[in-house]
């Protein structure tokens, strides 16, 4: 087991990386107020892991209750939030009960902003069973819920006191999962660390054959890299803004083929494409470059372009979300690869081109 | 006008309390990241103070949009506070736009939480409008929404950027509205201020009768008083729970009519006796202290008794409330008048003896 820290001063707290952590209890009882905890998960993740959880955990005298969710970003919303709220209060549960997200991202931003919200905070743990939670959204407090009009509108920046990154329970994860945890993975090395992205041009196939060390390896540099970004930058009034690399262009086209048709993943590789595109516009980067995002994204089984919405209609998305500032559009683009930067002057007819280049 | 701070660190902020500051834009001004603003309101507030405040702003050049809610307590919940979110969005308001909650402690409720959500967080302002919300609720952070399982259930500890106590407006606050308020002011001194209980006993006719000195000096001292507990304990660990003096109870007796049925003040002045009572059977205090905290309450045109409502059934309801810990029920008792305590060792027939002496 590998232990990594997110340096936030009061709100610091650990990252265990390692196989198996799953069935070891010892790891969470330090950050639980009082042995009650209660678990939120998904129909996917309960049958494979929920019982093993408990276990462990009632067999150190720990309370559990298990609270199950439909799976899918489509259940990212108010309703299944409130049946959180529900199952706490039907339950008794206090200010000094711990919920334990087991899931993947869309559990750990429901159960995050639950811990955030219910009776104004309770203690929280993330054990993330996706790559793409392992390595992004279980890290760094980001929390949240969908609204018709915007993914992620409503939420809030809550720390977990402990995260549990099990590398074991990768091995179950659905081929389509494991590639859209991959697209997290390479914006990772993109944004700040080209010898990562090198090292991902070397591996991919490995990872995408659930090879352990490998994907050990691979989670450990990713959170390592978000630990830094986040500890410098809490709530992304400067440098985190760069995590957000293919994000406004990937939200969008979330919003617009309606939640959960593409993974999150998937349309942050095809947004990634998009915002590599126009980086190469305004002149930052080559068409080399852009290539080589291109072939490392499908290498990792990644769609590369987005299918065929609108651009009049992506720009509409794009404008409602959280990263304007005074109504200008914000991007993440790409200096080099392994170096991204926040840009707010984009021309219109440049970003209008990159839309159309990157449309099926 | 006078200032006094909440000394928060990083989130310190001001509260300003004098007459006529609505029409003033130049206090709000400095708060602002942009020069826009979504002013939160209700249907009995906008014709008063809306257009005022709107035409103050805008006079210096500041973007006003306005969400003007339904009044009363049984709309703080999930509905209202997505209509809020809906505005918002429908108006492209982004992170720089400051939310400024115009009214009393359900708008500041519902508009905070707001604040604390939308794109997980925006900038805030309190400008409370009943005498309630400029003694307690706008000051300290607390913001959310009822369950129907429980009162506040939902929310999040959210400081405002300034708070803006203009004691004019309490001119046209209605007498029960007023009444109400005066509840949390006792309140203040039962717990902290024996000083101040003897001044409000020379002065509660005055206060009745809204004259302008007497209610600016009570404002400014419960808010002295609010701002010291807050700020040596911002989130409730420890001595702010004082402040939920008479408010286990309250609450119940909320939840048990219906949210609205009761005013907040109501519930919480009858609470009080309960916790009075309830103090005079532990041994902590004299009947002549009982009867004391009575006739000031009966003065003040509140409420001295629940309505009626079978003890097990309130037993039941504060069994839910946010002031359990690891399932046993914590109480706010007087040690004497001025100086409240907090107890978890409450045998269950002295409760339940309160409980009934207590009910009509």
């Amino acid at each position: 087991m590998q232990t990594l820290r997110v340096e936030l001063g009061e709100r610091a707290y650990p990252i265990h990386i390692g196989e198996r952590l799953l069935a070891d209890a010892s790891l969470v009882l330090p950050y639980l107020d009082l042995p009650r905890v209660a678990i939120v998960t998904n129909t996917t993740v309960a049958p494979l892991y929920l019982q093993q959880l408990s276990a462990a955990l009632r067999s150190q005298g720990v309370e559990v209750i298990s609270i199950v969710l439909e799976d899918g970003e489509r259940y990212k919303n108010w309703a299944t939030l409130n049946r959180i709220y529900d199952a706490l209060l039907e339950q008794r549960c206090d200010r000094k009960t711990t919920l334990i997200a087991l899931g993947g991202g869309v559990v750990g931003d429901l159960a995050g902003f639950a811990a955030a919200t219910y009776m104004r905070g309770i203690p929280f743990v993330q054990i993330p069973t996706t790559l793409l939670a392992q390595v992004d959204s279980s890290i760094g407090g980001k929390t949240g819920i969908n609204h018709p009009l915007g993914k992620n509108m409503i939420g809030a920046f809550y720390q977990p006191r402990l995260v549990l990154a099990d590398t074991a329970v990768l091995a179950t994860l659905p081929p389509r999962e494991l590639s859209a945890g991959l697209a997290e993975v390479i914006k990772h090395g993109l944004i700040r660390d080209e010898a990562f992205v090198v090292w991902l041009e070397h591996n991919v196939e490995k990872l995408l054959a659930c090879d352990a060390e490998t994907l050990a390896h691979a989670v450990r540099r990713c959170c390592e890299i978000k630990a830094a970004v986040v500890a410098e930058d809490e709530r992304e009034t400067g440098v985190r803004a760069l995590l957000n690399f293919g994000h406004t262009f990937g939200h969008a086209i979330e919003s617009a083929l309606g939640y959960g048709e593409w993974l999150h993943g998937e349309a942050v590789a095809a947004g990634m494409v998009m915002a590599a595109e126009l980086s190469r516009r305004m002149g930052f980067i080559a068409q080399t470059d852009v290539d080589r995002v291109v072939a490392l994204l499908k290498r990792a089984k990644l769609p590369v372009a987005q299918p065929g919405i609108a651009p009049a209609r992506l720009l509409e998305l794009m404008a409602v979300d959280k990263k304007t500032e005074g109504g200008r559009l914000r991007f993440v683009l790409l200096d080099r690869i392994g170096a991204g930067s926040i840009r707010d002057q984009v021309p219109a007819d440049l970003l209008q081109q990159a839309l159309a280049t990157c449309a099926v």
